[in-house]
């Protein structure tokens, strides 16, 4: 949700109202579907719902549906075909933070200004419930997909973009780099591989996914790679930055926690003027690639300005 | 492998000899492909695979995607086509042991013989391993279907069948109700029900998707399941059995262990000679549900014979 987030001078009143409304209202979309996705439950394993529960509906951005949702708008696809996969990306980003969080990972006691799940449930339970969260995100593809058998194959294509985007090759890749850098200096080259894997391919993911249930062309699927990649690495940076002149109350953790954990980012390797003028830069790059759609491009410019100026 | 068990008096030689020598057969076309499709990897986060292989061709005995195949062989389908969903059943049974064994489930040091996954490369990668091995078994079906497109619909079904099956409604609800009774004397309602879900519901996914790949009719379909509910029950209840009778060094592991941490277990609940006699009942009701096949069933009933009589 981005109901608590002020316009900033950055960017137009008018357009940032109209842009708020559209995103508010796909959150609200997807946050009923979520809900719909893992319902409670009362079985003698019950209490497994409930952890799943309290982490996936603890009000996140729902950055990446949010991306996958307006992709399918742009290109003049269904929505509804769209969501479940951008709820199953949800569902496995939730996932990841809930077993980084995890005291053999980054130990971490709070996530959006609540206790992070193992503090809740247990590691045991979070453990499972991150796994959970996983096999339920797969589950609900192909449910998806045996609901409209015409369009199975495409189901399948977008399934093993995700698929591939939160493995060994992209998000769990860059966990694993993560964890095996801390309290080492990186090389810029590494961490910008890291962050790729780590943040970038599943962010990735939900604007390519959505592509290919759209049944996009080469062209189209190149220009939203660029795109997309440019707005993934802005992003990361963006979090680096806050990380370091972030306000800890309305971002609902603590900030400053990269240098306690001498993790290097792209504060710590570049700087934050640096920083700062390569977020300017991607963020001008990503609105310029996907400048061709004209109006239809109107909510992903925008929310690329957002991204770039977000206090959260 | 079942190259070192020695025949038992219970069962004919010669057809020992048959079964051991197909069955192994198929474990080396199994632990062929699970080496294909997780090979050796030297990006920087090539050491996940080295963990995820570590547990994965660590010897396990290949139940689940044997009985796929076997399934798939009586039924008169291609082995090949049920293979990379028989390979997925393997990961995601191996991701469940590796979190099984970590300090926050069951603390277990040894599994198979040798130091579990996180004695070896520490807590934060093992989580990962089993996290990267459960989404690459979803991955591989995905690779699968999109590489027979006319094949998708069943493709499709059986991952259903497999993703509800390990998720909270099968193996990873099992596991909750497992850690939430340790340390209580649990009803025997509830210990059916907890290894119905947590070892009965993988075991019978092994079976069904392998029908439902194989288009099998409804009729097949329930036979099959009634077969597959007593071989899963019958395994578990030898595995408690052999928990307090079996020999360690044949095991790889420490036996009495479920004593050690005051688990229910069948002998627990019902006696060392009553659960002898059920896994006696089960195995001869198992037989029974596919004597319909004839000859064709003959493997799956040597199979049925050889899970109660093994030694490990």
């Amino acid at each position: 949700m981005l109901k608590d987030i002020t316009c900033s001078s950055e960017i137009n009143p008018e357009e940032f109202k109209r842009f708020k409304m559209k995103y508010n209202g796909w959150v609200d979309r997807i946050n009923e579907e979520l809900d719909r996705l893992i319902p409670e439950n009362n079985s003698p394993q019950g209490s497994i719902y409930d952890a799943m529960r309290y982490s996936l509906m603890a009000g996140g951005k729902r950055l990446r549906p949010v991306l996958a949702i307006a992709v399918s708008e742009m290109l003049g696809g269904d929505i509804e075909k769209v969501l479940p996969f951008a709820c199953a990306i949800e569902m496995i980003h939730t996932y990841s933070l809930i077993h980084d969080d995890l005291p053999c990972m980054d130990n971490d006691d709070y996530r959006r200004g609540k206790p992070t799940n193992h503090k809740v449930f247990g590691e045991a339970q979070a453990l499972l419930a991150g796994d959970a969260l996983l096999n339920r995100a797969f589950e609900v593809m192909a449910e998806s997909i045996s609901r409209v058998p015409e369009n199975a194959v495409e189901g399948v294509n977008a399934m093993r973009v995700i698929a591939e985007a939160s493995g060994t090759k992209g998000m769990i890749g860059g966990q694993v780099i993560d964890i095996k850098s801390e309290g080492k200096a990186i090389p810029g080259e590494l961490l910008l591989y890291m962050h790729k894997c780590k943040t970038g391919a599943l962010i990735k993911a939900s604007v390519l996914s959505a592509a290919v249930i759209c049944r996009a062309d080469t062209e189209t699927m190149k220009i939203l790679e660029e795109f997309v990649e440019c707005i993934g690495l802005a992003f990361q940076i963006k979090d680096d930055i806050l990380d370091v002149e972030g306000n800890s109350k309305v971002m609902g953790k603590n900030t400053g926690s990269d240098a306690a954990k001498s993790k290097s980012t792209f504060v710590s390797v570049y700087g934050l003027n640096q920083s700062k003028k390569m977020l300017l830069e991607l963020t001008d790059q990503a609105a310029g690639c996907i400048s061709g759609f004209g109006e239809k491009a109107w909510f992903l410019k925008s929310l690329t300005k957002y991204l770039a100026i977000r206090e959260m």
